[in-house]
């Protein structure tokens, strides 16, 4: 039941000694999910209580070489620590026969990943030890300037030479219903990816946990003289049972209050969200709203001419979906961390929270900063209704 | 004229928290050459004393991912650093047709380097800001077991597509008469590519400096009555002056002894040379030579059948080719910093060295580690002829 995030990469364009390039995992129930994969991300989950070889998902906002030239050395170091196939991994490209259930990790993310992939391993004679799939993102046109088309345009949209590790994923498109790209969806968690726009096409994700019916009281349940089986299968699922004596017990009585499902949204490198309305709704009541501030507040208008948030504008977002906490992210590699700041300092990332605070008041809305190797947990919620 | 080797990563495989992936730069009379580049190198140079801007050539042994993954970040982050093109670069691909003087960054690697970085750099939408050729060397097929082949046969011989930035690049084969690859001649400076076999076509390279005349004896000169002037110049390039009472004077009594050309040979990861006599003949004589040495003596089988060396397989070159000095490199990420070793630890790299040192007994051989930010300063020889 434990949901927390750990940032592994905060800074923006490069990585530096001082803060690595974009990336974070996310845990939850054992799971770890990478989101973004700058360079050095490997080295950073060395350098964390992480484990590469637990990650089996990974989602990449965009295209940016910040967020992504970490992925080909990551897999290749997750299939380092992997037990060997069952049958040893041929080098002919026919893995794509093979069902999806096969499939080690999923990698989601904009058109372009899997033939960037492909290349980078494929050159490299990367084999892996397990196979994989991209699940693509289509864009659309209006998450970019035009030249920004330009990178995703080249990508030739053949899907004739896989890598022989490599299992075809889906290709995603935008859902006309709810204006959300829908990842994932199981009976724990949705997960959805919404429409940034930056110079590159960039998408946020939000996962979302399902509400958890509450456990049941079995302390009551022994005073009523029920006992375990089918009777308390049916409270569990919301049914009534009626006693010997002619009473009936419903489900709501013999439950605690349900488990709130939490929800973590990611956003990508952007200036503004594309198709606002949807975007809001999936990010609605976030426990976590990870947003970028590269720049701070004066330098807005650079800020946006380069695809990129500031403070306030982060805080615009978790006011308007009224979110819990905002974590801000992906700072300018001229914010040292907190730790390293020295009072008076020109360039100091608190000022950056000191704006987004401001941006808020009124709110309840908790601002931190993103730090690498910091971890937040995201506690259970019961829900009283 | 001062001439030094900084090593960047001295670790294969993966880059981990105490080796970085490889890279090491060759600074020779301001030039900062670097060799391999592995994920990580960006940041490994941030902390080191050297500067990224300052790299004008890139050379990379072969294309497995902890030699080559760090080679599009390392660009983009090059390019920040830029003063702007005069022109702003066009994001039309027609920048081939710019003369090849207009070429900041020269990279020389095998075949398919060229298509890995239009794909990094094209999907990721980089613009650089400045112009970069890639010179692909074409391996021979006994470079590497057939397995080897598929990586760089799925690169499609093409060159169509240039990145907007790329300037297309000499495509270089092996030369019939010496067995090796001429990357670059120059008044200063030779740098010569040899064949290597391992999993993939791997190379070595040579920077052998040309031997150069001694300076005058300005004092002698005065004393004999000679002025700067036309007389000087023809003694430097070797002529002889008649002086007024008809004695001659010789180049070589007014000399100081020539410098001898400095060589350095920095090899890819190889279980064997390809060619060897002519391997051997490029590299004799070696200042310094770098030679991998991934695992130890007592698991030669192994490191055999992954294409890697041992300490006595490196001796063995380095005796055969009278070097020096042996740098021991690429080291199994098993084996820490010397710093870090425990005595009576059983995976020490000092152990390699003593396999080394034991397999050169009997010649003056010096031999040394490989260790991330370790500086090898090569001396200047004056030759006694
Ligand atoms: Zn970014
Ligand atoms: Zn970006
Ligand atoms: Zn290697
Ligand atoms: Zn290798």
């Amino acid at each position: 039941m434990a949901m927390d995030v750990t940032f592994l990469g905060s800074g923006s364009a490069y990585p530096s000694p001082h803060r690595g390039a974009s990336a974070l995992v996310l845990r939850n129930e054992g799971d770890c999910w990478l989101f973004d994969c700058g360079e050095g991300t490997q080295t950073q989950l060395m350098k964390s209580q992480l484990k590469a070889s637990r990650i089996t998902k990974v989602f990449i906002s965009h295209l940016h070489g910040d967020h992504l030239f970490g992925l080909p050395g990551l897999l290749c170091t997750v299939s380092l620590s992997f037990p060997p196939l069952q049958s040893q991994p041929s080098v002919l490209p026919e893995s794509h026969t093979q069902s999806h259930s096969s499939v080690h990790v999923d990698i989601y993310g904009p058109r372009g990943l899997r033939q960037f992939l492909r290349v980078a391993l494929g050159l490299s004679a990367s084999q892996l030890l397990f196979r994989y799939a991209v699940h693509e993102l289509e864009p659309t046109a209006d998450q970019c300037p035009p030249e920004g088309q330009i990178g995703f345009m080249t990508a030739p949209p053949t899907d004739d030479h896989l890598h022989p590790q490599e299992v075809l994923g889906r290709t995603i498109s935008l859902c006309q219903a709810d204006g959300c790209y829908t990842l994932l969806e199981d009976e724990r968690v949705v997960v959805k990816a919404f429409r940034l726009f930056h110079r590159l096409p960039s998408f946020g994700f939000s996962v979302q946990e399902r509400e958890r019916p509450g456990r049941l009281k079995t302390q009551l349940l022994k005073q009523l003289g029920l006992k375990p089986g089918p009777d308390y299968g049916r409270l569990k699922n919301g049914g009534s049972v009626t006693l010997e004596d002619g009473r009936v017990v419903t489900s709501k009585e013999v439950l605690e209050e349900p488990v709130c499902g939490r929800k973590v949204c990611i956003l990508g490198d952007c200036s503004a969200l594309v198709g606002e309305e949807d975007a809001l709704r999936v990010c609605r009541g976030a426990d976590l709203l990870i947003h970028e501030a590269t720049l701070s507040d004066e330098q807005q208008e650079r800020a946006v001419e380069h695809g990129h948030s500031t403070p306030s504008m982060a805080a615009a977002l978790a006011r308007a979906c009224q979110a819990h906490k905002l974590v801000l992210n992906h700072f300018s590699q001229r914010y040292k961390p907190v730790s390293q700041c020295k009072e008076g300092e020109e360039e100091n990332v608190l000022d950056l929270k000191k704006q987004a605070e401001e941006a808020l008041e009124g709110t309840n809305v908790e601002v931190l900063l993103a730090e690498d190797f910091l971890t937040l947990t995201i506690p259970i919620k019961r829900l009283t209704k």
